[in-house]
């Protein structure tokens, strides 16, 4: 008999290699599964995760799900966990689900914010989790680009060739622009995201609010998908997976 | 002829020695000093702090001073040296000022917060900045003894007998408490801290809260002052050095 365990983890990803692992790199699934050997007293488990995220992305809000030969108290295993962990990386919350539930193929949809900044952030706990970008001139021609991409697409200009494994169909459910204090920040609500997506999709937003693009080059974007069209991508260190959704249909969240 | 300047500085002290510099480890001063020898292509210059912070205490706005033979733009230092300085360190600011100017004899109060949590935060970027305690039951108790700190008092108890050199007269200006989601914070805002003395009387504080302690022990803390008084030391982690004032008197700032 095997108990399944859904975990919430967040993580400043700075100084980890992403959430895959890997030999000889700190993976933060890497992380986990060495901590998860250490506790169980040398029983392989696998933590699987609801997505990949890159190297120096973060989370507030990653799931992933285990099974374990015996019953762990959900409150021992955060404990246990996080005596373990390094300090960046933290369990949120253990929760016991059903064989059927799995982080991935069950998540409806997810929430990433990106968080941009054209002077560094003075706190070096939020700079850390911000990107320093040129500054933008023109808001509103990113917030009449950011529209378009509200609905389901075709996003393959917005991963890279090498990424590409399956359709690169994609719905997106809202996409949200607002200014703060010296900077920008979106926040994307979609059903799944392709590799590089967000950050791809932030910085040809950026080049339109810098003025060195168009709209229509935008929309080609959409309307004539390809991946590795030349475009930036934005920095991994201003994008953070905020939240996995799993019951409610994100659109309803609003 | 030499130009001084002051600079602001805020770091995340997790994985640094303190603020003084150490041979052999990695200090917020030894980090700053290293970016300014490699900007300036070899000139060696001390900085100069407001105090000294211990290995895992973070800061919001330390202020260290610094002379250089040339002017520097403000703008060209703050930028020259974030992009040399790690990530846990950020130059908020740097100010051109007489060479009447001294961050530490010159300052006329400082403000420390202590964030303290019985359950640990699940977001790492705040975990780091707060320790992780047994959960107090009397909040009553701790914000009584903590009326007995505001004034003038020799704070000797809260020091360890190894760092005493002078006098351990201090004068707090303003002592507030108060509940956070999981935990309890405390600020503190006085002429000037003996080394340790944030963290003992936090621990004291807490050691009441607990119910371990009656605030009779807590006054011959105070009217019986001797270094290396039997009390916990509360954790680095959970103490950042949030603000030093040089102009207005702290007490005015409430």
């Amino acid at each position: 008999m095997s108990v399944r365990t859904k975990l919430t983890i967040a993580y400043l990803g700075t100084d980890f290699s992403g959430w895959q692992r890997q030999p000889k790199r700190r993976s933060i699934q890497g992380e986990l599964e060495r901590a998860l050997e250490l506790m169980t007293g040398g029983i392989e488990t696998a933590v699987s995760g609801a997505g990949r995220t890159d190297a120096g992305v973060h989370a507030a809000g990653q799931v992933g799900h285990l099974d374990l030969p015996v019953e762990i108290p959900s409150d021992g295993l955060v404990r246990g966990l996080n005596g373990i962990l390094p300090d960046q990386i933290r369990v949120r919350d253990a929760t016991r689900v059903p064989l059927s539930f799995h982080a991935r193929k069950s998540a409806r949809g997810k929430l990433y914010v990106y968080r941009a900044a054209w002077k560094q952030p003075g706190l070096p706990w939020l700079g850390l989790r911000t990107a320093v970008v040129p500054p933008i001139s023109d808001e509103a021609a990113i917030q009449r680009a950011a529209s378009l991409l509200a609905g389901q697409h075709d996003v393959a200009s917005f991963t890279l060739p090498d990424a590409v494994t399956g359709s690169t169909e994609r719905e997106l459910y809202r996409v949200t622009t607002r200014s703060t204090r010296n900077g920008f920040e979106f926040e994307f609500v979609g059903n799944g995201f392709l590799r590089y997506q967000v950050r791809r999709m932030v910085g040809a937003l950026l080049e339109l609010g810098r003025g060195r693009r168009e709209l229509d080059w935008f929309r080609s974007l959409l309307e004539k998908p390809s991946p590795g069209a030349p475009l930036k991508t934005a920095p991994a260190r201003g994008l953070t997976l905020e939240r996995v959704y799993y019951r409610r249909l994100p659109r309803l969240v609003c």
